[in-house]
């Protein structure tokens, strides 16, 4: 079986200073070549812990990829760990002094000895060149299994393995024969995951055998993880997309779309398809539709811009709100929101315009309207409308849910469906 | 010895498809409550590998944390996996049915049987309310160990620890005695951290024995850490006073507050204390500033609101920028930064107006004016002013650090100092 399992070196790592950012990144390309990934483990500079992970994941899996602790000071004890490991020497690999060598002379500093440290590899272990710093990467084969140790820093360590490592990694999951992984993702909005699960009833009655499924959810909405193994490539690709169908037969609605989109990527594609413009009005959310919307690059195509109407009197200055509904009606307030929605798009001249104004917490709740309050307006060219929610407790949970729940209302509205 | 272990639970960590962030942040709480963390694992949703993981971290550690699986679809595996390996039945907890129904009711909608799977926990558990979701946190105490399990979602697990789980976390550490560990963190803002490192010298030298000092660095400022072991809570906190006060002697005016405090944090707190409001105009942060701002609650006492001016015609028809000048010198100006400024500050009636226009990337450089150049402007009651910064190609790491950048002037402005 063609596993793999990541073990990340470094006390940094373990006392949470550092997010191990390296595993994700590692375990999509283990993905891409074909292995499973069946553990990840972070351990930090002790030899002793190290040499245990490396005894139990040398069991568990057939490829072991170590990050960290190769460079040139005290407490980077990795490959000294691999030789104790497999029972050989550290020797000083010619090929990375002269790699050390012409680094130090292209950057014309003198080469120190403890920067020649980093030559000192097992005696069995083919140095892998990093093309963008000093550690050099680490690749051991032994009874049908492999080893790569590489380094902590993430840009040494994924350039050494998209270049020098990709080829070795290829080989040898190839020599492993057996089946292949693969994966696809839908990415659904405006429905909650227990519903989702409803809709689409037992997995094992939906899918072909051999498909997995997995939930997701986030604030944004929950994404569908349909995982295939299969003899072959070709047989995956048939398997994962039989299912996908299957998926889609039970919740088209709400799919917007594969793989890593997001939602206000969905709803900036629709608007740019339709040559169509949008504009918002954000009381509670003070900012955040419109920060969420531009972190798409080329956003300027389809944004216009909006008010941050935080305070009563910016609603009545920026967006016409009358002072008289403000106190008959509240600022959370079907009225408000619409009035919100309907000036800010005339305001800006945009085909859509969205109104938030709710209560985020953690104070401000009455038993009328409690914490987590929401109205949402959204305006288009034929009518306004206004819907009402009611959230959590959590101010920023609650703030990010209204920003989902306008994006997804308007990405329902392009595609002529009803609000969620 | 007070010893920790996290085990992330969940198929889409282990093949990379979410970075698990809640290790480091979990890490982090451990070692503010003197746990030593010595592994983090990470493992799929197979019960056969749960089960494996909970056995050997059992052994290593005295804390197990465990985040994922206890949500209400099939892939949800936790609860069993904990009830089989304390060898105990899943209950329905009523205290967790009751927290579901109030969850529920409260939310206006029914409450079905998959939601209630979630109330299922081992019998001899002691269920710890959600505060921002549905799925509980559990609690098992067993032959002087513990074991705290959590949901994956990063909200709901840090809603838990740092209410609910608190008390037992804290009782169950002082309980395995031995020395402890405590930590001090200062806050900076608008410094690099090689300057400040430069500033500080060797710690060695500046630090009391016992103190280990460490750089948090981020796009909103370098934060200082101090940890400090010590044989009693009394001893702790005189060292970790003594070394605070050393490090206050040599960088005290960059350091904005202490602990968990934000920048837009301490700069509401000048904010409120002055009784004075402020007013955003934003271009390419395009509402970022806005919605830092109003994370923290009770920021409406000083927020008044601001336009996103994403489009050119925005500036022009709602801040009155001339379109004569975004011809002549362009968005991306000095003119157009202090018009921003000065204009957004009069529109809402602010003590202070900040206006920011740049290029985030990836697109839109120009060889005068490369992706990563912005111009902040600052309005106060007597003057305005801009001024010029050129961050990196990172979309958004340009439009944090162009939100970062005003912050660290108005909080520097407020407190008389020059601008970073």
């Amino acid at each position: 079986m063609a596993t793999a399992a990541l073990l990340a070196i470094g006390d940094e790592l373990c006392i949470g200073q550092v997010t191990n950012t390296n595993a994700a990144w590692l375990a999509q390309r283990c993905g891409e070549l074909g292995f499973r990934v069946v553990r990840h483990a972070v351990v930090g500079d002790q030899l002793e812990d190290i040499l245990e992970e490396l005894h139990r994941l040398w069991k568990i899996a057939a490829l072991v990829l170590t990050t960290g602790g190769l460079g040139p000071t005290h407490d980077d004890r990795t490959a000294e760990a691999l030789a104790q490991f497999f029972g050989e020497e550290l020797q000083e690999h010619p090929l990375v002094r002269q790699w050390l060598q012409e680094q130090a002379h292209h950057r014309g500093i003198p080469l120190s000895e403890r920067v020649l440290r980093q030559a000192l590899v097992p005696a069995s272990a083919l140095p892998l060149r990093n093309p963008v710093g000093q550690a050099p990467g680490i690749w051991i084969e032994r009874d049908g299994k492999a080893l790569l140790a590489l380094p902590g820093v993430p840009a040494e360590m994924q350039a050494i393995v998209t270049t020098a490592a990709w080829d070795h990694l290829r080989r040898f999951r190839q020599q492993l024969g057996g089946s292949v992984v693969t994966f696809r993702t839908l990415v659904t909005a405006g429905i909650a995951e227990a519903h989702l699960a409803d809709l689409l009833g037992e997995p094992a009655s939906v899918l072909p055998d051999g498909v997995e499924l997995a939930f997701l959810p986030s604030v944004w909405g929950v994404r569908l993880r349909l995982t295939v193994h299969a003899p072959s490539w070709d047989a995956a690709e048939q398997l994962v997309e039989q299912a996908r169908k299957r998926l889609l037969e039970r919740i088209a609605p709400y799919v917007i779309g594969e793989g890593d989109i997001s939602l206000s990527q969905a709803v900036g594609e629709l608007l740019r398809q339709r040559g169509e413009t949008l504009a918002v009005a954000e009381s509670c959310t003070g900012g955040l539709l419109g920060a969420t919307l531009t972190e798409i690059p080329g956003s300027s195509d389809y944004f216009l811009g909006g008010h941050i109407v935080y305070s009563n009197a910016a609603k009545t200055t920026f967006l016409r709100v009358p002072e008289e509904l403000l106190r008959r009606v509240g600022a959370v307030s079907r009225e408000v929101a619409e009035l919100l929605a309907q000036n800010v798009r005339h305001a800006f001249g945009a085909t859509y315009g969205i109104g938030i104004t709710g209560i985020a917490g953690p104070g401000g709740g009455t038993p009328q309207k409690p914490v987590g309050t929401v109205w949402i307006g959204l305006a288009t060219p034929q009518r306004v409308e206004a819907r009402h929610f009611v959230f959590g407790t959590d101010r920023a949970a609650n703030r990010h849910r209204a920003v989902a729940a306008a994006l997804t209302w308007l990405y329902r509205l392009m595609k002529g469906m009803e609000p969620q």
